[in-house]
């Protein structure tokens, strides 16, 4: 790349708190370099590769990219589309005819897939393209990572709605049973267990998509909580399944929606809360019973972010300008960590990372499958960045009864 | 009050994000007077008291109050028992055994009713007993009051809700209703106007329990904004009802619930969101249609508070103890708007408080009744408090198409 070329970054998938940031990351860092004529950004990811919807980015404040850094989900807009070779090639042509010389996709694994095929359509066509994947997911569950951006601001929120979920539980008892976002993974689920604080604090029971969900264990297990405590806090992945793989959610919905990958609509209906909430109150015979589902508010609530998710999320898009241009290999940026609390990056190749899941290690789950470990509190723990809001409570200064009454 | 006597505080009702600020200014304020021998507080609110479940907060820390005040829900904890007058009767039995001189219940207008009935009580039996109501309440539904502590804060929190989901739906669009808390008052859900930056900005509609709901026109008003937007974002009150005044959640769920006020319950589900996306998807043929309910997050939701809220909620209990052993009578503390921004305290009688609920005033609606003025904009901003998170987007600069084969 020795003449001046164009650089072309996009945002695929769910949205983050800090995907943002991996697109200022790009922009910014990319400005800086001589072999950089023109940084373009596309409208709704791939889609707007196809569709020509693309934007000047050289022409843009490096304030105002600071701000949008700092505001969540994808400022270029985003999209589901999840593109056949077909679709990978009009990618591939739109680039050649913008005369894209790196082509940067922040995104998940199936956007790390795309990244995969359209780097394969330029090497048959002979064009010198640079193909980078910037990790993305509030899933965590991108491979050859340590964890991926988007997941430590999504599982501070998670955390902290526990924190309050329990506190509120406790001044009112009863069951709680809040769902959370992950189809494969139990990651952000279990994100639940940091919002604990006291022993005797909820979740009290957490339950992943990496362990079999059994509803008569799932009721034996809230009402030995229940009559232990007086209450009981669930965190629910809303991909629990049964042993047959069969989600939870479809032995409920009359109608169940699917998306162009094939999956069942699991977010946006409070339907799986619900369910297991009749499920306590008919079988447990307990009266109040009450679930939430934290649905978009885990990955898009405005004012709850991680400051070394922030840092994260900027560092791998900063390091995917330097791995195109003062590297030798296209591929995905991954994070390692290097210390309590520490991290570099690497570049593994596309190919190792493209359209893998990673889930929760065995260590991080406890025996009976609805709890975490102390190694998952440890691994969480630093993501989830300063200023951590915590929870008092009064200390027990019994007055003697006069009446006795009872 | 010549010699020193024994005061005794409780909280009820829903908890809120500085309902335990009122608990620490009504403590340290009142252990600072030397008319006061003993602070207690009752577990679980008036059932705490009639089971005589006392806590001396005589013995707890500044320090540790001080924390507790920062964190959410109800220390004490509280409860949803609707004392009549043989209820109250048994809470009077109570305090006089335990030689109580004050009394103070933070509440909401149920709440305040009960102060009332005991403080009957006490004159019917000539024992010597100040009581105060001190005002709380996420609905903002307290007469008298230009807004009641708590509702700050969960305003806030729906605020930065809707501003973060209207990125995501912008990101990816499609439709998204929220349902945000609110029996009979709109003032919460309102509250999500204030998450709008932009002129196209989510929510586009509003609609509170102040209006009849016609799913028809919901169904219009969301088709023309879908037409023009190519999206669009929702805020819907718990409450909404049809014309004959049923709550539109009866019109799906197959057991409703009901509490001991007889009230439908219509929070802890997520039913109505997906009544209302059900209907949309079928009628108006809108493929990504996402539901949520904010459920308890908005008002648990640890780290998500208003400075303002934090330090009404403190001077409310600090007014409360000063009026008992300053003041002449019992009463309930009443917030008023003294200038932009500034409050003043008021000890307004309890028979002018019980009991009753304010709604939105029509000033603060559109005459459409999907939408609010910007005279609630006006109303509201000050409450939300300092450091409100800020949506930045990405200016337009258009790169000219080159295959153009549209």
């Amino acid at each position: 790349m020795t003449t001046p070329t164009k650089i072309l970054v996009a945002q695929g998938g769910g949205p983050t708190a800090v995907i943002n940031q991996s697109l200022a990351g790009v922009v910014l860092e990319a400005r800086k370099f001589p072999q950089v004529a023109k940084v373009y950004g596309a409208h709704h990811g791939v889609r707007g590769i196809v569709n020509e919807e693309l934007l000047d980015l050289t022409q843009e404040t490096s304030h105002n990219l600071e701000m949008v850094a700092r505001t969540p989900s994808s400022a270029l807009g985003s999209t589901r589309d999840k593109p056949d070779a077909k679709y990978c090639h009009e990618i591939f042509e739109v680039l050649r005819a913008h005369e894209i010389g790196a082509f940067f996709y922040v995104g998940g694994n199936d956007s790390s897939d795309t990244v995969r095929i359209v780097a394969e359509e330029a090497e048959k066509a002979n064009y010198p393209l640079r193909c980078l994947h910037i990790p993305k997911t509030i899933d965590n569950d991108l491979v050859h990572n340590d964890h991926t951006p988007g997941f430590p601001s999504a599982a501070r929120f998670v955390a902290q709605a526990f924190a309050g979920a329990n506190l509120d539980n406790a001044a009112l008892p009863g069951v709680y049973v809040a769902v959370v976002m992950g189809r494969h993974a139990g990651f952000l689920t279990a994100a639940s267990a940091l919002g604990k604080k006291f022993p005797d604090d909820g979740p009290h029971l957490i339950y992943v998509p990496e362990r079999t969900f059994d509803v008569d264990q799932f009721l034996k297990d809230v009402k030995s909580t229940y009559d232990r405590l007086g209450r009981c806090v669930v965190a629910v992945s809303e991909g629990i399944h049964d042993a047959s793989g069969a989600p939870i959610i479809t032995k409920l919905a009359s109608q169940v929606e699917h998306d162009a990958h094939g999956n069942v609509q699991l977010s946006g209906t409070g339907a799986l809360a619900d369910l297991l909430c009749e499920e306590v109150k008919n079988k447990l015979g307990i009266k109040r019973v009450r679930g939430d589902t934290f649905g978009y508010l885990q990955r898009s609530f405005i004012g709850c972010v991680s400051d070394v998710d922030q840092r994260e999320a900027r560092e791998v898009g900063e390091k995917a300008v330097q791995y195109a241009f003062w590297g030798e290999t296209n591929g995905s940026v991954t994070i390692k960590r290097t210390g309590f609390y520490s991290v570099d990056y690497e570049l593994a190749p596309l190919r190792a990372v493209a359209g893998k899941t990673r889930v929760m290690d065995d260590a991080f789950l406890n025996e009976a499958g609805n709890d975490v470990t102390d190694a998952f509190r440890l691994y969480l723990r630093p993501l989830l960045g300063s200023g951590m809001p915590d929870a008092f409570r009064l200390r027990p200064n019994a007055v003697p009864k006069v009446l006795n009454k009872d």
